[in-house]
C-alpha cells in the first residue's frame, strides 16, 4: 500500500485535485468546478463524489490526509475569510464543513503559502531557508519563508503583499482601498496598465482593437513575446512597480531568492528584466546583487496542489 | 560565583557597557567614547582597559561571554558594514579585531536586533512569538521577530526598515538614495518635518527662533508635550508616514505587536495617536484592530545592552 496525500487547490473558477506521493509525483490529477457562487456544503459534497470516483480506480493506496490551498484561507482557524472570488460567504468555516463529510485528517492554508511550500519541497527553493514566492494570477499572492518555515504570523495572514501600498490615491482594489500592489502587478493589473499605455503613448498595436471587457490578459503576454511595443511597455511598467516593492520586501526578511509564479511569468524577460533592474536600483547598497529573482521551478506543474500535498506530510507524518 | 554576561551597545557617540545577570539585572553600568573617527583596534584596546577596571571591582563573578550590538553589524560575519556614524572603516572585521584582544566568547549583532531580543526576553514582548521593534534614534532601526526568533535572513541584513521607500523623489538619505523612511521618521526626520511645517503653516512657535543647526530634536519633543502646535503638526506628519509604512510591514509578517523605542517616544500620544490612526486606516480590513502599537517596555533601561547580554545566554548557554 502506497501512502498518498490528496492535494487540493481551490481557485475562483476551478478546483484542482491531485493524488501525490511523498516524492512529489502526481499519480492522478483532476479538476472540478469551484461553484464559487454556491454553498460551501454543496461544494464539499461535490468534492466527495469526485474523490470517491477517483479513489475507486486506485486500490493500492492509503490516504495519509488532505491538504487544501484556498484564497484567503486561514491556516490556524481553518476558515476562508473575505475571499473576493469565492462567494460561499464572507467568513466560511471550511474545516468544520469538511469534517462533516470526510473522515480524513485535513489541513487548510492560503493558496500562495501552499505554492511556497511546494517550491521549497519540490521546486527551485529546495535547500533554501529564506525566500519569497510571488504568485501572479487575477491578484497577487505571496508566501514568505523564514528559517525554513512559511510565515503565518499572529493570525495566519502574514505575506499579504498584494495589498502593500504603491500609490496613496492609486487604482481601486477589490479590498476597497486604493493603490494596492495587485492593482498594478497581476493579470488584471497588467491589463489596466496596457490601457494606461494606450492613453499615454502612441505606439500602434493590434491590442487597440480589443475592448477592455474583451481583452484577456493572456493576449498581452502573447503580444509582448511577439514584440508588440505597447504590451512590452505595459510589462516594463509592471516590472518597475514590482521591482521597487520587492526591494522593500528584501529589507524585511532578506531572502536568498524571490520566485515569480503564474501566467504573467510566461512573458519571460519582458517581465523579469525590468523587475530585476528596478529591484536592484531600489535596493540598499549593501543588499545589491545578493537576491536572486527567478521563475518558479513548478511552472509546468501544479505548485499549489504539490504544496498542499506537502502540508500533509508536514502535519500528519 | 555568579554567572554574568557583558552586554555592550556601540553607538555613534558613546558605547554603553553592562554586567548583566541571567535575570536581566544590570549589576554595573558604564560607558566610554566610541571614538567613531578613530581606529577599531584602538577602540577595542580602550574597551579592554575599561573592562579591566570594571571587572577588578567584581571578584565574585564569572564571565559567560560578551554580547555586542552595533549599527549595521552583521550577526553571521561579525562585521560592521557601511555604518554611516562609525567611521572606523567601510567594512570592519570587528569580531577578528575583538578576538586579538580578548579571550571571551563574543557574539555581535545589529543594535536594533539586540533591542528586539531584549524586548522579548526582558521587556513587553515576553511570551510573544511574532512582533516588530522600531528604534527611533538618529535613524530608524528595526528588529523583526518571527516564530520566536530574530529574523536575520540570508545575509544578516533583514529588518532594515529605515530604508523602505516613502516617496520616490523624497528626502536625501545618508545611504545615498531618496525617500527612505528614516529621513521622515527618526530624530533627524522629525527636525526636517518641523522645518517643513514652518514653511507650509503659519502657527506661531518659539521653535521658529532656532536655526536648523541649533535645533536639537529633543527640544521638539518637549515643545510638543507642552502643546506647541507646530511641533504637534510635525509629530502628526511623522506618525502618518510611520503608520502607513507599518501597515505594509504588518502585511509581511503579521506581528502581534509593534513596539516603538527611543527618545521620540517620550512625546507619548503626540506620536502614538497619529501613528495608530494611520496604521489602522491603511491596514487591510481583515488585519484591522489586531496589532498592538506600544512603547517599548525597556524605555528607562538600556534595551540594547540587555538585548546584547541576552544573546550571550542564547549562544553560549
Amino acid at each position: 500500500m502506497k501512502e498518498i496525500a490528496i492535494g487540493i487547490d481551490i481557485g475562483g473558477t476551478n478546483t484542482n485535485i491531485g493524488l501525490v506521493d511523498r516524492e512529489g509525483d502526481i499519480l492522478h490529477q483532476d479538476s472540478i468546478s469551484t461553484m464559487a457562487d454556491g454553498n460551501v456544503n454543496d461544494f464539499i459534497k461535490f468534492l466527495k463524489e469526485k474523490l470517491t470516483v477517483i479513489l475507486s480506480s486506485h486500490s493500492d493506496i492509503t490516504i495519509k490526509g488532505v491538504g487544501i490551498g484556498a484564497p484567503n484561507a486561514n491556516y490556524y482557524k481553518g476558515t476562508i475569510e473575505y475571499a473576493s472570488n469565492i462567494r460561499w460567504g464572507e467568513y466560511i468555516h471550511f474545516k468544520e464543513a469538511f469534517a462533516q463529510q470526510f473522515d480524513y485528517p485535513m489541513v487548510l492554508t492560503n493558496d500562495a503559502k501552499a505554492a511556497a511550500l511546494g517550491e521549497m519541497v519540490y521546486g527551485n527553493a529546495r535547500g533554501m531557508s529564506d525566500f519569497v514566492l510571488i504568485t501572479l494570477g487575477t491578484g497577487l499572492g505571496s508566501g514568505i519563508v523564514v528559517n525554513g518555515k512559511v510565515v503565518y504570523g499572529q493570525d495566519g495572514f502574514a505575506g499579504e503583499l498584494g495589498h502593500v501600498n504603491v500609490k496613496p490615491d492609486g487604482r481601486l482594489c477589490g479590498c476597497g482601498r486604493r493603490g494596492c500592489l495587485e492593482t498594478y502587478v497581476s493579470a488584471t493589473g497588467l491589463k489596466r496598465s496596457l490601457f494606461k499605455m494606450m492613453v499615454e503613448e502612441t505606439d500602434g498595436s493590434d491590442l487597440r482593437n480589443i475592448s477592455y471587457t474583451d481583452l484577456d490578459p493572456r493576449v498581452i503576454t502573447e503580444a509582448a513575446k511577439k514584440g508588440d511595443s505597447l504590451a512590452i511597455r505595459a510589462f516594463e511598467y509592471t516590472g518597475k512597480i514590482l521591482g521597487e516593492k520587492l526591494a522593500d520586501t528584501v529589507l524585511h526578511t532578506s531572502p536568498e531568492a524571490i520566485f515569480l509564479f503564474g501566467g504573467l511569468v510566461e512573458a519571460g524577460d519582458c517581465l523579469l528584466i525590468p523587475t530585476k533592474k528596478h529591484m536592484e536600483k531600489s535596493l540598499l547598497k549593501m543588499l545589491r546583487n545578493k537576491v536572486k529573482l527567478l521563475p518558479s521551478g513548478l511552472m509546468d506543474k501544479n505548485a499549489a496542489v504539490l504544496g498542499a500535498s506537502a502540508l500533509v506530510w508536514q502535519e500528519f507524518a
